[in-house]
């Protein structure tokens, strides 16, 4: 199996958790999205994502792309041990908090788009950074608003044992963190991200501890 | 089962495919995303759903949201007819062209986004559709390099049957032709598209056929 991936994306960082999770080893391959212009604009990483973003997984000629579509992949081939509750509305519940983070939050903050707002409209580098700022911390909110108070989150976002949504929430922190968002209104967030990081698989997939980390 | 939703909405329409293919009745409850500031921000509203968002189902008391979480409940919950392929790596293709639209297009371009460009950033009616159509047309771009070529693609997506893929690819193309965005260099999704509308569970879905349609 080989990842190609990038230390410091967060979709990246995302299937290193779920491969530690499953206790999966891989190659990794690094695919810098900044130098030389980005690598994953080169024709050989774009025959195999067209999308030319990280990551991509190969596991044995099968080609994944898409972070969330990885992630189920692995949980329908390799089960154990499960990243998604096991009856039909926890795993909605999970899944439903994956997405409020890998669909209302993090694309409106990934590099393409960034890189718009300086370049297309150009925005300055402080209203760009009130924009990263505003998605981080109106999303997490939404976040916080979905775990505070239900009864079925626990020491993860849904119950004890991580999930997907455990799993897009710590990458999702760290940028947040890297941005100097505000957190201090997301508690419960917080905590779970807390309780993540003292787990094997979350501490060792955070970005300073990749091959390629600057 | 009741499906609260917006006409116009394409994550609303996506899951009103769904239910249609499932062949499942369900109350439509309309919440109109513009009048009066939004529904969506309705105390009782966001009482079920934190992110004022479209759609929300429920199912005889079971709440969801987010509309990829909610197919896959009503998928796991009512298997037949099947919206996922059957094999692991197929079912991870329709979901990681699922997740290229709702990931990489529709986040960028919702009525909120829309919103804080206009009011915040102060860009004009003229760039915020150049930004519309931007996501689109390059968005589409790599849609439409995932699935020409790949011996996979059928009429559909992924085969000849309707899947995630589809419900997805659907709703985005209405969204692109009510913004004017090119479509000519995405021959395979638009033969899709096509064939897809030729599908009653498709075609009773769109926009202008629903209660709430203006």
């Amino acid at each position: 199996m080989k990842l190609y991936n990038y230390f410091r994306s967060s979709a990246s960082f995302r299937v290193r958790i779920a491969l530690a999770l499953k206790g999966l080893d891989y190659d990794y391959a690094s695919v810098h999205l900044v130098k030389g212009g980005g690598q994953q604009f080169a024709a050989e990483f774009k025959a195999m994502n067209p999308a030319a973003l990280v990551p991509v997984l190969d596991d044995d000629g099968t080609v994944l792309t898409q972070s969330l579509a990885i992630i189920e992949y692995l949980d329908e081939t390799r089960p154990q041990p499960p990243l998604l509750p096991a009856d039909a509305a926890g795993r909605a519940r999970a899944r439903a908090i994956a997405l409020a983070i890998a669909c209302e939050i993090h694309p409106l903050n990934n590099l393409r788009v960034l890189g718009y707002l300086s370049k297309t409209l150009g925005v300055s580098e402080e209203e760009k950074s009130a924009w990263y700022r505003h998605w981080v911390e109106t999303g997490l909110a939404t976040v916080e608003a979905m775990l505070a108070g239900d009864p079925r989150t626990g020491s993860c976002c849904h119950g004890d044992m991580p999930t997907l949504a455990d799993i897009c929430l710590v990458p999702q922190i760290f940028n947040a963190q890297r941005f100097n968002a505000r957190l201090d209104h997301v508690p419960t967030v917080m905590r779970i991200h807390e309780h993540c990081l003292t787990l094997p698989a979350f501490a060792r997939s955070v970005p300073a501890l990749q091959p390629d980390a600057e």
